[in-house]
C-alpha cells in the first residue's frame, strides 16, 4: 500500500483513486505469474496471502478513518452482456479503437473468477467507516447519479462551513464598514452584494 | 504513518529511523497541546485514542512484516542520574554547548509520565515480528554491542547469498575459462584470486 498512501489528500483534500491497493486482491490474485513476480520471501507467500491482504487493507482503512479521512468505495458493476457489447462498439467505431486492448478479451475469459474475487474483497473488506457501494453500472446515467449521491450525502455529513467570526470580531466589521462607507459617495455605501457572482 | 511510510526502505534496503511515528503515543501523549495542533475531527479524540494508535501502529507492522520488511525497535534507556550527567557536561563543556536544549530540562520534570508510556508503548507494539529492544544506555560501549549483536542476528537469520549458480551455467563459466586463458602467457592463467581485496 506504499503507493497508494504516498497519494493520499492531505487534510481539506479530496483525493480518486482508479483501482489501488484493491488490485492486489483482484488481478494479482486471478494472475498468479504477478504475485510471482513481486518477490516476496517464499514463506511470506502461504494460502492464506489473500486472508492477509484483507485484513491489511481492513487495518489501514480503519487508520485513514481514525484520522480523519472519510473512505467511499465504488464498485461499477457492468453486466457481461453489456461488456460484450461495449467492446463490439469499440471495435466497429473508429472513433473507439484505442480504447480497445486485445487483453480485455482475453481476460473476459476469467469473468466468473474475477466475480468470485470482487465478492470475496466487498465482503471482506465493507465496513461502516469505509463501506463499499456496488453500483448497477450497464446505464451510466444511474451509476453517474447513485455514485454523485453517495458523494454529496458524505459531503453533507461533514457539516462543512466558512469560519465562524465571534461577535467582538463581528462589532470589529462594523466599525471598518463605517470607516469604509464614508470614503465613498452616499449611492455606493450599500457595498456590492454580488461580489462579481452572477445573479 | 504517513511520513515514515514514504521513507520506508525499498526491498533489498536498510532503513533507519531516529524516532518514528513512535513520537505519536509518546511526546504527543505527554504534551496535549501537540495533539491539539493536529486538528483531528473531534469526535474521533476519545478516551481510547492511544489504544487506538497502539492497535494501528500493530498493523502496520504487522503488514510490513508480511510483506518482507525485518523490523527491530531499540529503546536505549538511560537512567534519570546519568541524563543529568550529560546534561551538566554539555553546559560545562564548551565543545557540546551546541548540544544542550534549554527545553530538554523543562522535558526532564515529566521523567516519569514518559516512563509510564514507554512502558505502554513497548508492553503494548511488541511483537514476534516486530520485537522492541530495550538497552541499558548508561553505557555507550554496552548499548552498541547489544544493538550491534540483534542486528547481525537479524541479518544472519535472512541468509543471504549470492545469486546461485546452476550446473549448465557452470559448464558454460569453464568454457569461457579454457578461451580466456589461452590468451594468457602461462603464469597468469590462474587468474586474480584475490579480486584487489587485501588479504
Amino acid at each position: 500500500m506504499w503507493r497508494t498512501t504516498t497519494a493520499m489528500p492531505e487534510r481539506g483534500r479530496i483525493g480518486i483513486f482508479n483501482r489501488s491497493y484493491y488490485e492486489e486482491v483482484l488481478v494479482v490474485r486471478a494472475h498468479p505469474e504477478i504475485l510471482a513476480k513481486q518477490k516476496l520471501p517464499s514463506k511470506l507467500v502461504g494460502k492464506d496471502i489473500w486472508k492477509e491482504r484483507f485484513e491489511d487493507i481492513r487495518a489501514f482503512e480503519k487508520y485513514q478513518a481514525r484520522n480523519g479521512t472519510l473512505i467511499l468505495k465504488f464498485f461499477l458493476h457492468v453486466s457481461k452482456e453489456e461488456q460484450a457489447e461495449r467492446f463490439l462498439e469499440r471495435i466497429d467505431d473508429p472513433a473507439k479503437n484505442w480504447k480497445f486492448n486485445l487483453g480485455d478479451v482475453t481476460e473476459r475469459k476469467l469473468w466468473n473468477d474475477y466475480m468470485r474475487y470482487y465478492e470475496d474483497t466487498i465482503r471482506e473488506t465493507s465496513r461502516a467507516h469505509a463501506p463499499w457501494f456496488v453500483v448497477p453500472a450497464d446505464k451510466k446515467w444511474f451509476t453517474r447519479l447513485v455514485v454523485a449521491s453517495a458523494l454529496v450525502e458524505a459531503l453533507e455529513s461533514l457539516e462543512l462551513h466558512y469560519p465562524r467570526v465571534d461577535d467582538a470580531t463581528r462589532d470589529e466589521l462594523q466599525k471598518s464598514r463605517v470607516l469604509l462607507a464614508a470614503e465613498l459617495p452616499e449611492k455606493k455605501r450599500d457595498g456590492k452584494k454580488d461580489n462579481g457572482k452572477k445573479g
